[in-house]
């Protein structure tokens, strides 16, 4: 059976490492790729993508998978043997249900998708992205029936970027969040409102770049495995387990931008460094979910970022560096200033308070498309009514509302969950990891990380994919996905923030 | 039959998309990949170059060229796909004829070779080495071996790097180029010698890679499809047809490395970009041969980045950008000094009145070697004996002498000729390039590279690897590889700087 497992082991290996370099194709596409270059790159991720799947999804894999399945029970059914049949398994059984065909087609309309919304995006015109998005939702109805029986028919969405959850779950989670996320922003509304005017001033492009690489530098990301550069959408890309990339953008005249999304960046850059190298070039080998990732990005964006010890800290030093900028604003104004809530149409300029309400939208709607009770064409008013309810905002026009996200026309629906569970997460473990570190914020209070990354590391990077996200959080925290903590953290914060 | 071509191209095309995906690892990891992501980046290039090799040698493509046979002699011999069906044959017999067995041998021993190579150099110990060599020779006999009957067992070695050339051919042509090139050489060392000093000064890196982009830009380097970055070892690198970068290595205390260095890429760049486009993602899709390559980065950088015109018209722009090194040096004086002859024991360092000496002595060992004339154990004698014999220079120790190169300790026996070819050759095509146009020195007086490039293209680069080498030369310059050209042009080049 060892011998069995062992080709498994292999054939999985090539698989990570066709998707290594599927990734490495990418990265270079969004930082160094000459324009000229776009159509072949093209066809070699569609080559290289292709071809990892026809590996992963062969019948030799299956054969073992099936050959392993006796020794696989008999197994620690928490060693990384018997974590890797099982995860292999079930990616095995929901990929190899899907026709190559429905692939294939989803890939010819989000390739015209795409070109068809950034088009109408610029044209402020969603009637030229709709027909595109309705057969974009036809797609991935039919592939959400492929997955027939289930409880709901978006599950089999969410499940591709959270495994094991159900929509039935988020929507209990988000009914719970909703409200009491909507009276702290009413109650935000009502109060004086805080000053950041300062933040949008003329701040050198390098020097910000310095600053963040000082910050992520103490936060422990390690050079010799990662590398930062410049990219118009700021991504994470792993290419293998120890060559671990982010990139940032800069702007020159608001400093938010690059410093927060630098930090963003690191944590999950820290998450995918810190899982166990026995777990590199396998399915095990990268975080445990969408959610999970985006905890350990929002943690060491906001939780530690946007805090006050940490800000003790950083901004006499953050002050030598822009002295004509922030020379004469005082640490409260600044923490303040960069933890401003502030209503807007515009989910990735969201701060912490109202983000979430962004994604609460976005999901409510996706689910609706999914079962068939909203049509596409109706989107932009839908959009805009929830958007007066739950933000008190609307859109001047569906470029800066229903346009402004790239995923639909990439066929991501059921991704966007997880951008707000994550920040749940992150207030979960937040407050298990200030129960186990009592002395946490002393510690940041002195730039002092490394115990933070390494509870980090024990309980969450090092395990990888092993556990579904679910299983993982309740073995950390005790229970599941639970909103609480981060209402709890929000009231805290902006209780005090604005004398609520 | 049109079906059959159509599949045949559809495989040849996601080879070709694979190797462009190795392409880039092999970039990345020489330009920007921490030094933490080498064990992986094994693993990845491992992974896709066998994929890739798997492919091409399917049985499918077998089967395909079989059946195309007979459809191929009734199309235009010259068509490209005629000539892709004739150079897939020619690729297919070869690489299906070698066990993936001596190719997994050989890739092992390689691997440990180049560690004892990369120490037996600092160490200054060729027995370090030793061993190794005799490894790698004996596994390339193995190889050439696999070829027979052949003419000489040295044939489908060369016959790698130069489709279609024989060992004869290529003792013949050195047979006639060396004493000539000896006496040259004794020529010159005999009359006064030119100054170079001023070459070595301390050169901003900023200027130079400045004064380099500039330079290449009017070539017509395009950079919407290249891009140039630093690398410890400069090179080209074709990703894909349509995008084509270079490195470049800069020495901030000499002029001409990354200057002639720049320019020598580009030549390799122009060659891979002026390729028709229709060849793109097929085995015709890159340039005819190495020697061919040779020929258009010596042409860039020797014939017209070390001629008097060139220099007419770059150097008062070079004084500028460089007053204190170069304000008092004359233009004269700066012909002479980047064309000074001076024998050394480095091979990379050698100008061009020495270089192909290098190459003749290493290619006399690599033919004794594999004919077992010639001892792993006696190299360094017979290195030492040849260096005086040709150039009049004996190495101070092994890493100055027979330790200095890499190409060994990769298993790349078969390649060091294609240098000096790439010389003859460009100087064949320049004496060509010169009767069809006339006022071509005038051209570049003025910096103007267009018709040039033009030239070039029409006659060598758009045919990809349409043509075996020889074939191409014939076609456009009426004869084979011969050396007289190049004599000629030597001797009428130094002949006037050193007044012989």
């Amino acid at each position: 059976m060892e011998d069995k497992l062992k080709q498994l082991q292999t054939m999985l290996a090539e698989v990570s490492d066709l998707n290594a370099a599927a990734a490495l194709l990418g990265w270079d596409q969004q930082t160094y790729m000459p324009s000229g270059g776009a159509e072949g790159r093209g066809y070699q991720l569609g080559t290289v993508e292709t071809l990892a799947h026809l590996k992963f999804t062969s019948q030799e894999v299956g054969k073992l998978l099936d050959e392993l399945q006796p020794y696989a029970v008999q197994l620690d059914p928490d060693s990384n043997e018997a974590r890797l049949i099982k995860v292999t398994r079930r990616k095995y059984d929901k990929q190899t249900k899907v026709p190559s065909q429905l692939i294939a087609e989803l890939a010819q309309v989000t390739a015209v998708a795409h070109q068809a919304w950034a088009e109408a995006r610029v044209e402020n015109k969603f009637a030229k992205f709709q027909p595109h998005l309705e057969k974009i939702v036809e797609l991935r109805c039919r592939y959400a029936e492929l997955f027939s029986p289930y409880d709901h028919i978006y599950d089999a969405l969410l499940d591709d970027f959270e495994p094991g959850l159900k929509t039935a779950e988020v929507k209990t989670i988000f009914e719970k969040l909703r409200p009491q996320q909507v009276a702290l922003v009413r109650a935000i509304a009502e109060k004086p409102q805080v000053e950041a005017g300062f933040l949008h001033q003329s701040f050198d492009e390098q020097k910000q770049w310095d600053f963040g690489v000082h910050v992520i530098s103490s936060f422990g990301y390690d050079w010799k495995h990662g590398r930062q550069d410049r990219s118009a959408h700021p991504f994470t890309q792993s290419i293998g387990s120890q060559d671990v990339r982010i990139t940032t953008r800069f702007n020159p005249n608001f400093l938010n931008t690059g410093l927060f999304g630098t930090m963003h960046e690191a944590g999950h850059a820290l998450y995918e460094l810190g899982i166990d190298p026995l777990l590199g070039r396998s399915p095990l080998g990268s975080g445990a979910s969408l959610a999970l990732h985006e905890s350990q990005s929002r943690m060491w964006e906001n939780l530690v970022g946007r805090s006050l010890p940490f800000w003790e800290h950083y901004y006499p030093h953050l002050q030598q560096v822009f002295p004509a900028q922030l020379g004469n604003i005082s640490l409260q104004k600044f923490y303040k200033g960069i933890n401003q809530v502030q209503p807007s149409f515009i989910r990735v300029e969201a701060d912490e308070a109202t983000y979430n309400l962004h994604i609460m939208l976005r999901l409510e709607i996706e689910i609706a498309l999914i079962e068939k009770t909203l049509q596409v064409k109706d989107l932009p008013e839908v959009w805009n009514t929830r958007m007066k309810e739950y933000l008190g905002v609307v859109p001047e026009n569906d470029t800066q509302g229903v346009l402004q996200d790239i995923h639909w026309s990439g066929g991501m629906i059921g991704y966007f969950s997880t951008y707000a569970l994550g920040n749940l997460v992150s207030a979960q473990l937040w407050e298990r990891i200030n129960m186990d570190l009592p002395n946490l914020s002393e510690q940041i209070r002195k730039g002092e990380f490394s115990t933070l990354l390494s509870w980090l590391g024990e309980k969450i990077h090092r395990h990888g994919a092993k556990f579904e996200p679910q299983e993982l959080i309740q073995r950390v925290t005790g229970s599941k996905i639970d909103p609480a903590a981060y209402v709890r953290y929000l009231k805290a914060k902006y209780g005090e923030i604005y004398q609520i």
